[in-house]
């Protein structure tokens, strides 16, 4: 049976990375991959780290208005270049960093996350709603089978998260109230940001984010509209 | 074996009413049902025909500066309720004038779109490139399973067509020369459109886009980069 609260949402926006992907195993994959082909010896779940690292850092450079607005692929493109040099990898030809960059376009999704999304959009339209950028989410969508809707992204409105104006993208495009979307993510402060601007708000644990030594906790039950383990426990709670 | 000039495209972009969708048929069967319903009496073909016959001078408006942007979910809504003054229809409700509305939303597929749509999806990123609004697109596909990788329009960059700005949408996105992507339209006034500002060009013939009175020619081979009869052909045509 459909639960009370879900019965008035109809459009589900969901964070990207960290939620539905796990970014840090897929980077440190591709890095070793071309650690070996390179004969390059690197801490590649350090360097996974560092990299993404600077990745809220050069989102409030645009924020702060130091950068006019830069695409994520851009941002990613200039922390990369910051790292290799942290990192002394000075062996990558333009084409090789240029692919590196690019793996934020190819990483994995979780296990449960396209089985998860087939079943959210029996009953609602899912869509994106994250920082990266249009092509990002597409190409991502495309190599990992992620079964959206529809594609949102903080470049649509051209204002990153946690800016007001893409927690709102979402009831503007499909004329809703804000109560009739609901965020789904793994990260406290983006779901806060959602309910202060009236959207609801689902956190989805996914403890291996950071690795197997940063496993973040589990909120309880009731501080959001649901508090789920992975995509198709949050499916069993809404009743879909 | 791929097409020589099929090699080098990355995505292409679809023109959707007409040339996905079939909005004639789908308005008249609503219509239909409607009337039935409420026991109108209402010649449906020329209501349709009607109401899609400002839909140009409606996007003009913006484009003149006449009005602000304005989705076109509601430039629809505003001819709507000229033409059913027009046909002096006073008997629906505001939610049978809104639900009316959303017809476009609702329109259903030619018969090769959603097959050819997935033949072409294993080869280039698909998306939609209308006048469309995002709503109205995302949940057409929904609707009628048309498989889209992304969703884009002239509301991600407030221009309607023929304006250069949703032309070079999917280049600018993407990353991408102009000549990468192909327009796929039933419409040479778009396809001249998009080959002025250096994209390809698919011709895809729909003669019963206007009802069986009005046939459309199709153009000479050699005119587009592709002529093609459906979706089918069309992926037969690029070697997919």
């Amino acid at each position: 049976m459909m639960h009370p609260s879900a019965a008035s949402i109809k459009v589900l926006g969901f964070d990207v990375f960290g939620t539905v992907v796990d970014w840090r195993s897929s980077v440190i994959a591709e890095g070793e991959q071309l650690g070996k082909a390179k004969g390059l010896t690197v801490d590649w779940p350090a360097f996974a780290d560092a990299w993404r690292s600077i990745y809220r850092p050069s989102l409030d450079r645009v924020q702060k208005g130091e950068l006019p607005w830069t695409k994520l692929d851009l941002l990613h493109r200039m922390s990369l270049e910051e790292i290799l040099k942290q990192f002394r990898i000075t062996e990558l030809t333009e084409n090789e960093i240029e692919h590196l960059n690019r793996v934020w376009h190819r990483l994995k999704p979780w296990p449960d996350s396209v089985a998860g999304l087939q079943r959210l959009k029996t009953r609602f339209v899912i869509t994106t709603l994250s920082n990266g950028n249009i092509s990002l989410l597409t190409n991502m969508a495309k190599h990992a089978g992620l079964p959206w809707d529809c594609i949102l992204s903080a470049e649509n409105i051209r204002h990153y998260k946690p800016d007001r104006e893409i927690y709102l993208l979402i009831s503007d495009l499909f004329d809703l109230k804000p109560e009739q979307v609901m965020l789904v993510a793994a990260h406290e402060n983006d779901l806060q940001s959602a309910k202060k601007h009236g959207l609801r708000a689902a956190f989805v644990h996914r403890p291996r984010e950071h690795g197997p030594k940063r496993a973040s906790e589990i909120p309880p039950q009731g501080k959001y509209d649901f508090v789920a383990n992975d995509f198709l426990h949050l499916a069993d709670l809404m009743g879909i």
